[in-house]
C-alpha cells in the first residue's frame, strides 16, 4: 500500500534541502537573498516539484535527477505569490499563516526578491553543472519560460485582475484558470516526463492527467475560500467574494463546484490508467487535492 | 570615416523591428502585451543591443545572428526600468518624455508587464528556431540570468535603495554600480562576443571594455541628473538629490565626475586597441557616452 503522507514527506524534504543549498551557493547575506530565503521556505507544500518528480518516475524509474528543475519550477511558482500578493494586485497581509513578503520586509524589496527568483529559476535551468543533453535542457527552459511568461501564467493573472469588474462565464473562468495555475502545473509535469524520456503517447497522457488536476486545485482553491477553515488555511477565507472575484462557487454554486473537482480528479486519474504502480504518486496527488482542507 | 549617427539609426531600426515582430507572434490582443509593447517602443537608444550587435562584429564580420539575443537584453532592460519606475522603489512618473508604465496603465499592470518582458527574454533565448549550437545557445542563457540575477542586476538596485539612508564610499558605489547597470552592459557585449566565436583574449578585452563603459555610463547618467536638460533627457533632473541618492557628482564632485568619466571611456578605447577597424562601433559608442546629453 503506497503510502502517500510518507512520500510526500520525503520529497518534500529533498526539495527544500535543495533551495537551501542553490541559496546558500555564495556566502553572500543580503536583504534581496533574506526576502527571497523567507518566501521560499514559508512551508509551501512543494506540490509543483513533487508532481515533476513523480512524472519522472511515473515514466522511468532509473534514477533521473530532476530536483534541480523541480526546484526552479518552485521558484517560478513563490515568485508569483510573491508579486501577486502586493498590495497593487491583490493586498494580501498573510500567506501561508506568515505576513507575506511585503509585510514582512517591505514592497520594494517584495518586488525585487520575485524579480531575483523568477531570474535564479533560468540561472537553475542553465547551470553548467547539470547534466542533461543540451538540446534537452534547452527544451526544459522553453517549456518554463512558455508556461510562466506573456501567453501563460502572467496573462492569466492579468485576465483573473481585470475580470474583478465584471462576471465570467465559466468558458472564461475556465481559460483563465488553465492560464494562471494550469500552465506552470502542465509545464511541471510536462518537465518531469521529458527528462525521463517518455514517449510521445505517455506525454500526451500526463499532459491530459496536468490538465485536469490543474484546473481541480483552482476549484477546490475557490471551494476552501468559502468555507475552508482560516487557521488551517492559514490565509484568510472569504476574500474572493470581498474583491468580487470571478469563482466556480460563485458561478455554478459550491455543491456543483466540489462535484466539478471530483470529477475532474477521476478523469485526472483515468488518464493515466496505462501506466503501472510507479504512477501511484501521480494518483495519490490527484486524489489528494479533492481532499485537502488546506 | 565611421557615420556612428548613421550606424546607430540602421542598429535600432533593426532592434526596433525585431521587437516589433516579436511581441506580434501571436495576434492577441491583451492589456498585458499593451503594456510591454508601450514600454518596449517608448524610445530607448538600445545601447545594450547595439554593444550586443558591435561586440560581435568586432571580433568576426562573418555574418552572425545575434539580433534575437539582443532584444532579449533589450526586454530585460526594459522590465528593470518598469520596475525601478515604480512607486514603492524609485516613483518616477516620466520617462523617456512619456508617462511611466505603471501612470500610463496602472501599477498592477506594470508589475505584470515587467515580469513579462523578463519571462519573454527566456523564451526569445531558448527559442528551438534559434540556430547557434545547443552548448552555445545555453551559455547566452546563463550569461544574462547571472547577470540579471540576485547576484547582478536585482541585487544592485536592492543596494541602490538600501543606500538611500546612508553616504556610500566611492568603491561601494562603484560595486553597486558594476551590479546595477554593468553587469548587463558586461553581458551584452560578452554575449555578442561569444556568438561570433571571440578567443579567450578578445573576451578578457572586450570585457575590459564593457566594464569601463558600463561605469562611465552611470557616471554621466548622475552628472546629466545635476545638470542636464529635463527636455532632453526625456525625464525630471534634480530627483537624485532630492532622494538623498549617492552619486558621483555628489561624492566627488561634478568636475571630477565629469572628468573619472573621461577617464573611463579613454581606458575603454584602448582596451580595444587590438581590434580593427571592424570595432569602430566599439570606439564610438564609448565616446558617445560621454559626449551625451540625454
Amino acid at each position: 500500500m503506497f503510502d502517500f503522507k510518507k512520500y510526500m514527506k520525503i520529497q518534500q524534504r529533498r526539495v527544500n534541502e535543495k533551495l537551501t543549498a542553490l541559496l546558500a551557493k555564495t556566502r553572500q547575506k543580503s536583504r534581496l537573498l533574506s526576502a527571497m530565503h523567507y518566501s521560499l521556505m514559508a512551508g509551501g507544500k512543494r506540490i509543483r516539484p513533487v508532481l515533476c518528480i513523480s512524472a519522472a518516475s511515473a515514466v522511468n524509474d532509473t534514477y533521473v535527477d530532476v530536483l534541480p528543475v523541480a526546484c526552479a519550477i518552485e521558484c517560478i511558482h513563490t515568485y508569483s505569490l510573491i508579486h501577486d500578493d502586493l498590495p497593487a494586485m491583490d493586498n494580501d497581509d498573510i500567506r501561508r499563516g506568515n505576513p507575506t513578503c511585503h509585510k514582512a520586509f517591505d514592497e520594494a524589496t517584495a518586488i525585487l526578491a520575485g524579480d531575483a527568483l523568477l531570474t535564479l529559476a533560468f540561472e537553475i535551468l542553465s547551470d553548467k553543472a547539470l547534466s542533461y543533453l543540451p538540446d534537452l535542457q534547452l527544451e526544459i527552459i522553453r517549456i518554463l519560460a512558455n508556461a510562466a511568461g506573456p501567453f501563460g501564467m502572467i496573462e492569466g493573472q492579468m485576465r483573473d485582475i481585470e475580470s474583478e469588474t465584471r462576471q465570467l462565464k465559466e468558458n472564461e473562468l475556465e481559460h483563465l484558470h488553465n492560464l494562471k495555475t494550469g500552465a506552470l502545473i502542465s509545464a511541471s509535469v510536462n518537465a518531469g516526463a521529458i527528462l525521463a524520456k517518455a514517449t510521445k503517447d505517455q506525454q500526451q497522457q500526463l499532459n491530459v492527467y496536468a490538465q485536469n488536476i490543474g484546473l481541480a486545485f483552482q476549484v477546490i482553491d475557490d471551494v476552501l475560500n468559502v468555507k475552508g477553515d482560516p487557521k488551517r488555511l492559514g490565509k484568510a477565507v472569504g476574500t474572493d467574494s470581498d474583491l468580487q472575484k470571478n469563482t466556480y462557487p460563485g458561478l455554478i454554486g459550491l455543491d456543483r463546484a466540489e462535484e466539478k473537482a471530483r470529477d475532474l480528479v477521476q478523469h485526472a486519474v483515468e488518464s493515466v490508467q496505462n501506466f503501472d504502480n510507479r504512477a501511484e504518486p501521480l494518483r495519490a496527488i490527484a486524489n489528494y487535492i479533492v481532499r485537502r482542507d488546506h
